[in-house]
């Protein structure tokens, strides 16, 4: 009843029917993961450089155009790999059909640990945009976060079209008020109508700038590029001809995210805001340009809802790659399975609570996730470029040397960002990331190679039926005779084979009753009584079956257990604690089949 | 393997043999719940009288005189409980058998709250002793009554032979160091030899001593008296003549409690001992009396050992109290079956696991867990003593005249007592168990109604057998063929009755994959395909079920099921899950009977 409310009503599979987008609504979908990094990545830079002194800050500028060029690279290698994949091109795809499974896994495994830490920093950001515009909110974050995803995940069991429907008008809006944002700005900037604002004391002992602390900078600022895989992952999913919409689609996309980025990374440099515990750096711009009027907390209610998006992305992307890990056997066969809504239920609520977990280990700080977020981001980049460095050299095909300088430079660049991002962040948080990668692959291996053996173990020979046992013997444990008792006698009575009830003679008085009883109510089905080993009735039938197994190699044994089924659940609690245990005690015998005949109390 | 090693061998029935205990080991056995609470009553009483400042104290020893006076009366009237109740008169006992159930119940639910405090406060104070001694473990206090709790379980689970015999030895030592401390200590006292110690100082807010604080004082001084009821309840462990050796140990005990209460509280007074956060006032005392010598931790450690007796006797009495519960049909069944050790250790187990979490909502400290202790003791005495004067109102008798007098003052008294404790500790805590209690009755009157259900329910009438179905449908839910299915084809082929397989057509490809291979491994069992309904397996099949059920109301359907069972229990996440959906699906309809064929894998 709550899940119908929460989640609708369950949806036949014709409704599973292909919505094909245009290249207009496709950016607004697929683009939000990358936009969205916008919001937080000028600022990461500046925490990095501000370490250093102020003067430092000015580094910010070239280090955005930096990432901006990496940003150009990855775009034309990625659409090769849009042209080479019309199906989809995700990275585990990619590596896995170029350089073989191992490369598959580790890229599988990094963007399983980077969508969870999507939603995490995304979820984060979006409500420090909120707390941001009302600072009242600021001490329930963390409480807002989990919230925020919570809701998330409530709108994702609903199902992938009503998902689809809300994401153009937010997209755009953030587009555009940054862009306004942006344009006046600058215009009041360089007009010098705009105070500096007044900047944070720094620490007195500053770091001096060195090569080490620009490339954490630029490590940092990296996530800036998390999410521009996105389009290519989605080609199907656009009208045709799929992988040209595709390509076109990417390189828009593209062009926004290096003008907003850039444009923020500039304000902020011009304006001289510097990152403050309790408000943005986009919300210190949106403030200075704007005042503290509509347009202002249209940009910060912008910023939440594109930030929403991408967690929302995150959790089409995440079940979609578990489900196709499971189908190659690498994650539990339940995550294939689509529930009601036509969605990957089970996909969709680990994520949630994975991420639910790092908000509150990290205590919905985005500063702290952020040396987490972008190694697995880039590593996967990486094994995809290179993957398809690999496939020019293998499968050639007309101006295959051109095609492959371009995705050599994208997996050189990317190896290049990875190792930056790894080794600057290593102590801040990557090094957990890097503990977990080989942890995950090992579960993926695992998994995979008891698919393997479980299934050798049941395959048919050719031939040979697989030899079987003839006779039957079927076991009615009792304890008294009642009618649940007469019922089971009944049903196994019904069926082929020697019947036999069984009485462990537990108290010679009740079991003399039980004699007499028996005589009436029994059938002549035989009474077989037991003397008690070791004072308990389970172990007693377990000895007892296991000689008979014993003696007779050729005999199926079936335990009919007469089950009382109370009306409430909570009288479970008070009855066929004996059944349990003997089930438990039999579930490991070969040959041994448990059978419960149901006795339905009604109060 | 592990609970072998922490929990012992099995023991065969033979070993429950009657251990009779001498007057001397009974004493040590049923008097470390009464005598271990000189451990702290004298504390909690100067603890009220200090809020109204150092004079008040002075009104600790004629409290303690009016607490003696109580146990004094009290001893009288249970000694009449032992003769009229030879085979053990516990509260309950004595009130349902006199009073009517509902007072029995009464009686239990206070029983029941006041086992699970004794366990609580008495560890707290056994561990207040060792941090008195060693101050450096105050701070892991919580963590050493856990321990101390975890070590009793397994004690008792280990079984009843072995506890008792590490009783006598501590008793008697405490017994023996608390007589030499009180002896030293008042000749060291009146010989002025004794220093007086220098006194806490007293809040500036000091409350007026009003009669509502003696009273208080009184009711935290009654503590004393609890567990001077467990000689009455353990008559039949007595040798014989049992009630009157039970009878004299429990004057004994009352003459030994009474010395060494009025003792410490003597001594208290004349050293001017008052209540420390980290030191108990024995521990002050001992310091006092015999410097910091061995003789100062022998006393503490006495203490400590002590309450840790008293701790494990209401681990005999809570299961016990539980299983005659369960066998009237108030508690759930399973609290009737004895361990491998011969123990009730359901009991045992959760006995422990509610005190651990009292000891963790009150942080390890007697004086919190006070105000909620004593109520239900005071409240089962006062139905005890009642139910007597009910009984020889009723049965008369020999000198019936003179019992009932001696009842009446007990009934009378302790009813005062019950009064003055819960009004006058009301706000402290006493009101969790005033509104416990009637939540506990309810529970157990829930419980037994629906056992009365049930048995009714169950019964056979004196003729007519149940009507049964008489026709047998077996189907064996298939998605594919492999050994698993055939070994489930084999067993129910095996049986009676018409067998059909079925498959839910979810994919038409491979369902015509399945069709094929049937043909051959299917030994001419007909393949029902089903179209599927709201794309779920388990809804498909149940409906086609019901279907069934609803056309022939005269047969059983056997779902047989092949049941992939793996060999390490991690492997159940990876299998089964359909099969799963589809018992929990089918489990409460009536007339299907559910059976797993096992298939075992080796690896």
């Amino acid at each position: 009843m709550v899940k119908r409310w929460l989640v609708g009503d369950p949806l036949k599979t014709a409704q599973f029917a292909d919505e094909r987008l245009s290249k207009r609504i496709a950016l607004a979908v697929f683009s939000s993961d990358a936009l969205s990094s916008v919001a937080y990545a000028t600022e990461e830079i500046l925490l990095v450089l501000m370490l250093s002194g102020t003067a430092a800050v000015s580094f910010s500028v070239p280090i955005s155009f930096a990432i901006v060029l990496l940003l150009t690279i990855l775009t034309f290698s990625y659409r090769q790999i849009i042209f080479e994949y019309p199906t989809g091109g995700g990275a585990y795809t990619v590596a896995k059909s170029n350089l073989g499974s191992s490369a598959g896994l580790t890229a599988a495994a990094a963007l399983i640990i980077d969508y969870i830490l999507t939603v995490a920093v995304s979820t984060a950001a979006g409500i420090a945009a909120v707390t941001s515009a009302i600072p009242s909110l600021f001490p329930y974050r963390e409480a807002l976060c989990i919230i925020a995803i919570v809701l998330v995940v409530m709108v994702n069991l609903r199902g992938v079209r009503e998902s689809g429907r809300i994401f153009a008008a937010p997209t755009y809006v953030f587009i555009a008020s940054f862009l306004l944002m942006i344009v006046v700005g600058l215009a009041q900037s360089y007009g010098a109508r705009a105070q500096p604002l007044a900047s944070a004391p720094l620490p007195e002992t500053a770091e001096a700038l060195g090569v080490f602390l620009i490339l954490r900078a630029f490590a940092s600022g990296c996530t800036a590029l998390t999410g521009i895989e996105v389009i290519s992952n989605g080609v199907s999913a656009f009208k045709k001809p799929e992988p040209h919409n595709a390509a076109v689609t990417m390189v828009a996309m593209a062009l926004i995210l290096a003008l907003l980025f850039v444009g923020i990374s500039v304000l902020a440099f011009h304006l001289g805001v510097l990152p403050k515990a309790d408000e943005t750096v986009v919300s210190q711009i949106a403030r200075a340009t704007f005042g503290e009027g509509v347009l202002y907390f249209l940009v910060q209610g912008a910023t939440m809802a594109i930030l929403l998006l991408a967690v929302n992305s995150a959790f089409a992307g995440f079940p979609r790659l578990a489900s196709i890990l499971a189908r190659d056997g690498y994650m539990p066969h339940q995550m294939t399975r689509m529930g009601d809504r036509l969605v990957f239920s089970n996909g969709i609520i680990i994520l949630g609570g994975f991420s639910c977990v790092l908000i509150l280990l990290f205590r919905g700080d985005t500063h702290a996730l952020i040396p987490l977020y972008a190694v697995g981001v880039f590593l996967s980049f990486t094994l995809s470029h290179a993957g398809m460095v690999k496939r020019w050299l293998t499968k050639k095909g007309i101006g295959w040397r051109h095609k492959l300088a371009i995705n050599s430079v994208g997996a050189l660049a990317t190896a290049t960002a990875t190792v930056i991002i790894a080794s600057t962040k290593f102590m801040h948080g990557a090094w957990i990331v890097i503990v977990l990668m080989p942890l995950l692959i090992a579960m993926f291996l695992q998994i995979h190679s008891h698919y393997v053996a479980a299934s050798e173990q049941v395959a048919l020979a050719r031939d040979a039926r697989p030899p079987r046992p003839r006779r039957s013997l079927t076991l009615i444990p009792i304890s008294g005779v009642n009618s649940a008792v007469v019922r089971a006698v009944d049903y196994a009575r019904n069926q082929g084979g020697v019947v036999r009830a069984v009485l462990v003679d537990m108290d010679p008085e009740e079991t003399a009753v039980v004699e007499t009883r028996w005589a009436q109510w029994g059938c002549g089905v035989p009474l077989v009584v037991l003397p008690p080993a070791q004072r308990s009735v389970s172990r007693t039938l377990t000895s007892y079956i296991e000689d008979h197994l014993k003696k007779d190699a050729d005999c199926w044994i079936t335990v009919v257990i007469p089950e009382i089924l109370p009306a409430r659940w909570w009288h479970n609690a008070l009855h066929n604690h004996r059944a349990l245990l003997l089930k438990a005690a039999l579930l490991f015998k070969d040959r041994v089949v448990l059978t419960d005949i149901p006795f339905h109390l009604i109060r």
